[in-house]
């Protein structure tokens, strides 16, 4: 078949794809899908992505951790938010975790109820991703988690290092593609120096996690893709 | 006060976006707004944009010229559709034209229900575009147009020309911004070239307009700005 990929720029695009046959890769970098890879990577047994603050309260006292994450801050009273910190193996190696977040687990299940297949990407396994994105007989969707239904740069970032990898391997390109694998380009020699000029990397600036961010942006740190299955996230069989 | 520019890559996200004081610029590159800007520029007394290819209808017999586009052609029937090369001034000099487009006029509409002021940008019109924008005391929206509620490359290019021209005269800029603004610059040197990467332009390349899309590229060609008065787009007076 003729493998088309495609970017979706925001959650608020998503249905004007048709997905049904695809899979859909939702990315959000700073910081939901690089903390979920992380943490999978280190062992978490599942991560289920739920939509609200209050569902976490549903898993209390059941044995899960609870991470609650809005507007970029951890939500009081809750284990951790989505700092990649808080994923190290210590904390969460056999461990199941419930997390919601502003952007990531709304852009995970508004493709889980359409998708073929549903995985998470960041810089953490981009080369573990794409290496498994080009030998499935399937066309991919690149779904950006944005802000808040918005555009935002550094998840068009990370969407275009994976187009340009699998450039000679797809025959099939959206103006998304393109324009993400051109900033991906003008990027990628120092992806922080770049998102200093997001909106985004300000709001977050405010929050005190420079760490955060230059953990989120180091490429092929894990070899882990999480998988949904059902309603969690499990580390994909290659 | 402080101004900021920001940059709607789609229609189906204007909604995220306040613009009840602010001037709404709408851009649909391939081939509304340029040949909007150019009839203008041509002494087109107005041209009203209509929603439907039914509503052009309304109008006929009454001494409007009727223009009707849908996926890039000329609705059958109809004086025109939107190839820049029939508004001249041959054609439109004193004429009131009566326009519906796939996704031009949508994007007027939807803008001209909420925003202070719309006005219409293309490439024939950026320097003179720019310029009333920079006196303005008012924030701006670039509304690219898109295709069929998504992103597209021409327009984006020329909202990043639009903010490239503006930098300094701006205090505040969303990521969308920032990547309009790469963009341009990594397209500016060789547009038409760079939109061969373009999936409308390989959809526009069937419809035999190679000539239309080369005089939509063209810097500076006008002097007009075409804004909604009413339900119609006249020249502003600058």
């Amino acid at each position: 078949m003729q493998k088309s990929i495609e970017v979706c720029l925001t959650p608020a695009l998503l249905n004007l794809y048709d997905i049904e046959n695809s899979i859909v890769v939702v990315i959000d970098i700073l910081r939901a899908t690089s903390s979920i890879v992380y943490g999978i990577d280190n062992g978490a047994e599942a991560i289920i992505p739920v939509s609200q603050v209050e569902e976490c309260l549903d898993y209390a006292g059941k044995g899960y951790l609870l991470a609650a994450e809005r507007n970029g801050a951890v939500v009081e009273g809750y284990d951790f938010g989505n700092s990649p910190f808080s994923y190290v193996a210590e904390k969460v190696k056999g461990k199941k975790i419930v997390l919601t977040t502003t952007n990531g687990t709304k852009a995970l299940h508004m493709a889980s109820s359409r998708a073929h297949q549903v995985v998470v990407g960041s810089f953490l396994n981009l080369s573990a991703l794409c290496s498994w994105l080009k030998i499935q007989d399937r066309n991919v969707l690149l779904l950006c988690s944005g802000w808040k239904d918005n555009f935002n740069l550094e998840d068009t970032l990370f969407a275009g290092a994976v187009v340009s990898e699998l450039h000679q391997d797809f025959d099939l390109f959206d103006d998304s593609c393109v324009a993400a694998e051109d900033l991906y380009a003008m990027a990628k020699a120092d992806l922080r120096a770049y998102l200093h000029k997001s909106s985004h990397s300000h709001r977050l600036a405010q929050l005190n996690i420079e760490e955060d961010v230059k953990f989120c942006l180091q490429l092929n740190l894990c070899q882990t893709i999480p998988v949904l299955d059902g309603k969690q996230l499990i580390a994909l069989k290659t």
